[in-house]
């Protein structure tokens, strides 16, 4: 039983991954989901649910990869694209189009941090294992620790301190929006996979990390947080942590 | 002398890069614009004000890195916002929310597979010079050519395959959108980088071909492309062409 109102997330169902970014935002927006891969076969979920989405895909153009969010008729792939069309009805940026345009560059920027924090695990393929690539993964750590973690949370920073229209110190607005939700996603994920590094950078962008304390204080967030929902950082996702390569 | 209805482009001078997607994309919507760092530095040009660009940014958020479009009020980064954002008004998609986020969805497709590319002669880090990570170039290229394009481009030609509200067969909708002109590019670039692996694949994805021409035969586009505005390719943009890469 499905209405045209019914929102529906394909995402793999045993990492946080992309998906955890488009949750996040269902979550602090108050808006009931259907998470489908981690429902019972029995019910038309689990991972063959996805992979059919995966092959039949929406009405003109099939999604490349999860997440996937089917919404008011719509099935839209791509994390940042998905958060650019629900963030408006779910309060989570403003309704006007600078606003929106200006939350999707933030966006695309954190995305772009993310597939590096991907590659630090995977830097010659994502379809090999990781054991198979682990000596260059540990150049690759290096230049991300040293070099691209600080230039980009750095930069962030630098948002959230020259954004006088706040108070409260997000990212670009008044208000929370999505992308301090995924500010929050990215800082939870780096004190997972490189702990000793953040801890290094930590003093340098106090902003930041205020910021990712306060959206995980906020009362749906935290309820989120704290449910079965929310699925833990493992060894299978985008934020792992070898010990190896956070010296 | 600037008026608020001026374009302005700010990106480096010498390479294609992700710049020259917003450039197909003004060229083809016939939009005048200003290429500032390609501008002498007497009439306030040059790599100099684009990185006093990047120091000042615009009112709320400083960019991370070029492109950058400064239209209508607004100071935008990263390729894939700034198409979003121009493209209605330069008639390359068509303005209803549904068609502009699909597109947006396609193009964020395209763009993880330009950072791919590339990462094939970069695997490491983008600050440290090809001579110092060429082996691993060798094995990132390999699973590029052998798993990542295939995949991305059987992708992109099933697109188009299966879009039948065209009989020209573009991306996904009925009229050439900046999806299309950024698949013109990424083609371009692959024949320049990839031209032995490109070869092997083409009769795999010929409704791309066709498509990519398609595109280079646009007047306005063709005109452009006969121009001296258009840079080619060369070793220190995105699309490089390393023999040992592409045996």
């Amino acid at each position: 039983m499905s209405a045209s109102g019914e929102f529906k997330l394909y995402y793999w169902p045993t990492i946080p991954g992309r998906g955890e970014f488009v949750r996040l935002a269902l979550e602090a927006g108050a808006q009931a989901y259907s998470d489908v891969a981690r429902a019972p076969s029995s019910e038309g979920g689990g991972v063959a649910a996805l992979i059919s989405m995966l092959q039949d895909g929406g009405e003109h153009v099939v999604p490349f990869a999860p997440p996937i969010l089917t919404f008011n008729g719509n099935t839209l792939a791509q994390t940042s694209a998905i958060l650019h069309a629900i963030a408006p009805g779910l309060g989570l940026v403003a309704s006007d189009e600078s606003a929106r345009t200006t939350a999707l560059a933030c966006q695309l920027t954190l995305a772009d941090l993310v597939s590096e924090v991907h590659d630090t695990h995977h830097p010659i393929s994502p379809m090999q294992h990781y054991e198979d690539q682990a000596d260059t993964a540990l150049r690759r750590s290096q230049a991300f620790v040293n070099d691209r973690m600080p230039k980009y949370l750095r930069y962030f920073e630098r948002c959230v301190d020259t954004n006088t229209d706040s108070n409260q110190r997000w990212i670009f607005s008044a208000q929370m929006t999505y992308v301090d939700l995924s500010m929050f996603q990215v800082i939870a994920g780096l004190r997972h996979a490189f702990p000793n590094a953040l801890d290094r950078l930590s003093h340098e962008v106090p902003k930041l990390m205020a910021l990712a304390e306060r959206v995980s204080e906020q009362d749906r967030v935290g309820a989120y947080l704290a449910s079965e929902r929310r699925i833990a950082f493992n060894q299978n996702g985008i934020f792992r942590h070898y010990p190896e390569l956070d010296p």
